[in-house]
C-alpha cells in the first residue's frame, strides 16, 4: 500500500469555515485514496461540524487550536503573536513531520508569513513563488508569481518559472509545459530592466521556453506556464476579476433589456456554464511553491468542492516528491 | 475671431490610412469649429482621397512627405533616417510653430520616440506620459501612464497624476478629477518600493488624491485617473483588451448553442452596443503629455470618427493652454 498522505487543514480559514472546511476534509477522505486530514481549529466547533457526517474511521482527526488569524491583522505581528492560532499549529505539524502539506483559506499575508518562517524555504529557493491557475475558457494557464513577491531580480523570476514549471508538469499532468514571459512586447527587446535580464537567463535554461507573451494573448492560453514579479502578476489577476465582473453585467443589462428583451431566464443557464469555466474551485487554490512542504492558499470564499481539490493538489505534489524535483531543477 | 488651431495629422498613419485619416480631417473641419488640417503624407496618394470630398476651402492643406515609418523598423533608427517621412515632417511642424499639435496612428515607439526628439520635454517634466481612457461602461477612467515608461521612479509617477489630472479636467470637463494608485493592496502600507514612496509625494500634493485603487475596482470607474508605471499600465490595457475578446467570445458560444439556443441574430445588437461602449474610437487616441505641443497616438485600426475626435482632443488641449498649466502644477 502506497504511504498515506497527511494533509493539514486550517479548518477555521476562509468565509465558509468551518462548515465548508469540514465538509471539504469529508469529501476528501472520501474521494481521494490515500489521505488523512488533520482538522486543526476550535475544537468544539469543528467537533459538531464534524459529526454531521459519516467517514472512514481514521482518516480525519481533528487538532485543536484555541486562536484563528482574522484577514484584517498584520501577518507578521499575528504569526508571532497567535501561537496557538489554527494557522500557526496547522504549519507547526507540517514542521514537524507530522503532516505533508498544509492548506488554508485565511488571511493571505499571515499564511505567506508563516510559511516561510515555520515550513520554510527549500535550500537553493531565493523566494518562493505563489501560483495561480488563470482560466482560458477549457483550459488554464499557470501565472507564477500571482502576488507573493514584489521587488524582484532577474534571477526570482528564472525560479519562478522553473517552479511554476515542475508544478504544471507533475500535479497537473502537462507534459514539458510551455513557459513564457510576460512583457510588453512581443520582441526579446521589449521591456523593463527586469523582463530584459530575465529573458536572457529564461533563453538559456533548460525550459520550454517560447519567449515574451504580450498581456492580451494570456486569457487564450499560449503558454502553460507565464511568469511575471507578483506585482504585475496580481495586478493581472485583479484585474481579471473585476473586468470579468463588469463585463458580464454590462452584456447581461444590454441582452436583458430594452428592444431585444430576450427573457432573463434564458440566460440563466448560459452565464452558470460560463461562470462554471472560469471557476477557481475547479482547481482549489494558489500553491506557495518553494516551501520544504506544500502550502495552498484557498481563496476565501472557497466552498467544499474548493478544499477538497485543495488537498487534491496536495496529495499529488507530495507523492511525485516536488521538493525533490524543484532541487534537481535549480 | 477665436485663433484658429493647426492640427498635423500623419495622412499615412494606421491600417486604414489614407481613406480614414483623410475622411477624418473633412469630418473634423465640417464639425469643428475653428481648426485647420496639414495633412502629411505621400502627396499623390492624399490629394487622390481628398479630392473625393468638398470641404470648406483653405481648412485642408497637403504637406508632403516621401516616406513613410512602418510599425516594424527600429523606433530611434526610424526616426533619424527616414527624415522625410511622414511622421518625422508633422512634427517638425509642431517643432517650427507651422502647427499646434501632432496626430498620427502610426508606430506608437516612433512617435514616442520621435515626440521626445522633435517636439520636445516642457522644461521641468521628467518624462511625458501617455494617457489612455480605460471604459468603465458608461463613462472612462484615464490610466497614466499607459506605456512610455518603464523603470519608473516615484517622482515621475506624482508628475504621471498631476499631468494626468490637467489633462482630464480641461479637455474632458471633470472638474477636480480623483485620482487613485494602483496597487495591489488598498492600505498605505501596500505594494512595493515604487509604489510605496509614489504613495507619499502623492499624499502630500494638492491633488484630488483618493489612495490605492486595487486592480479589480479599474473596471468600475472608482477614480478619475488611475495612475502607475508604464508596464503595469500596459499590461492593465493589453490584458484588458484580451480578456474582453476572449469573455465574450465564450459567453456568444454559450448563449447561442446547446440546450439554450437563443437565436445569433438577436445578439446582434445588444453586442454592438457593448462593443460601442467599449469603443475606443469615442475618444479618438492616447495623448502623450508632457511635451510642448499635443502629440496623440491613434489607435492602429482608427477610422476617420477617431481622428476626428483625436483632433478635437488637440483642439481642446490648445485652447485651454494645458502646457502652461502643467508648468505651473508641477
Amino acid at each position: 500500500m502506497e504511504k498515506e498522505i497527511i494533509v493539514a487543514l486550517d479548518a477555521m480559514g476562509g468565509d465558509l469555515a468551518p462548515v465548508e472546511t469540514v465538509k471539504g476534509a469529508v469529501d476528501a477522505v472520501k474521494e481521494l485514496g490515500n489521505v488523512k486530514i488533520k482538522l486543526v481549529g476550535l475544537e468544539e466547533a469543528v467537533k459538531k461540524e464534524l459529526a454531521k457526517y459519516s467517514y472512514p474511521e481514521g482518516k480525519i482527526e481533528v487538532v485543536p487550536a484555541t486562536e484563528v488569524i482574522s484577514t484584517d491583522e498584520v501577518p507578521t505581528m499575528a504569526i508571532r503573536r497567535k501561537k496557538d492560532s489554527s494557522m500557526v499549529v496547522g504549519m507547526q505539524l507540517v514542521k514537524k513531520g507530522e503532516a505533508d502539506a498544509f492548506v488554508s483559506a485565511g488571511s493571505t499575508g499571515a499564511l505567506l508569513t508563516g510559511a516561510l518562517l515555520i515550513v520554510g524555504r527549500i535550500p537553493g529557493v531565493e523566494r518562493p513563488v505563489l501560483g495561480t491557475c488563470l482560466p482560458t475558457g477549457r483550459d488554464f494557464t499557470f501565472l507564477v508569481d500571482s502576488g507573493a513577491n514584489v521587488d524582484c531580480k532577474p534571477k526570482y523570476l528564472e525560479q519562478f518559472a522553473k517552479m511554476g514549471a515542475v508544478y504544471v508538469e507533475n500535479v497537473f499532468g502537462k507534459k514539458n509545459p510551455s513557459v513564457a514571459l510576460v512583457n510588453i512586447g512581443a520582441e526579446k527587446e521589449k521591456g523593463d530592466t527586469l523582463t530584459k535580464e530575465a529573458y536572457e537567463l529564461l533563453e538559456t535554461s533548460d525550459l520550454n521556453f517560447t519567449g515574451n507573451i504580450e498581456p492580451r494573448n494570456i486569457p487564450f492560453g499560449e503558454a502553460d506556464v507565464v511568469v511575471c514579479d507578483g506585482f504585475v502578476g496580481n495586478t493581472i489577476l485583479k484585474f481579471a476579476e473585476g473586468l470579468s465582473k463588469a463585463l458580464v453585467g454590462i452584456i447581461k443589462e444590454e441582452i436583458t433589456k430594452g428592444a431585444y428583451k430576450i427573457p432573463a431566464a434564458m440566460l440563466l443557464k448560459p452565464f452558470k456554464k460560463v461562470k462554471k469555466s472560469f471557476d477557481a474551485d475547479e482547481v482549489g487554490g494558489a500553491p506557495f511553491i518553494g516551501l520544504k512542504a506544500l502550502v495552498v492558499k484557498a481563496h476565501g470564499s472557497s466552498n467544499a468542492k474548493a478544499f477538497k481539490n485543495a488537498i487534491r493538489q496536495c496529495v499529488l505534489f507530495t507523492e511525485a516528491d516536488i521538493v525533490g524535483k524543484i532541487q534537481d531543477k535549480l
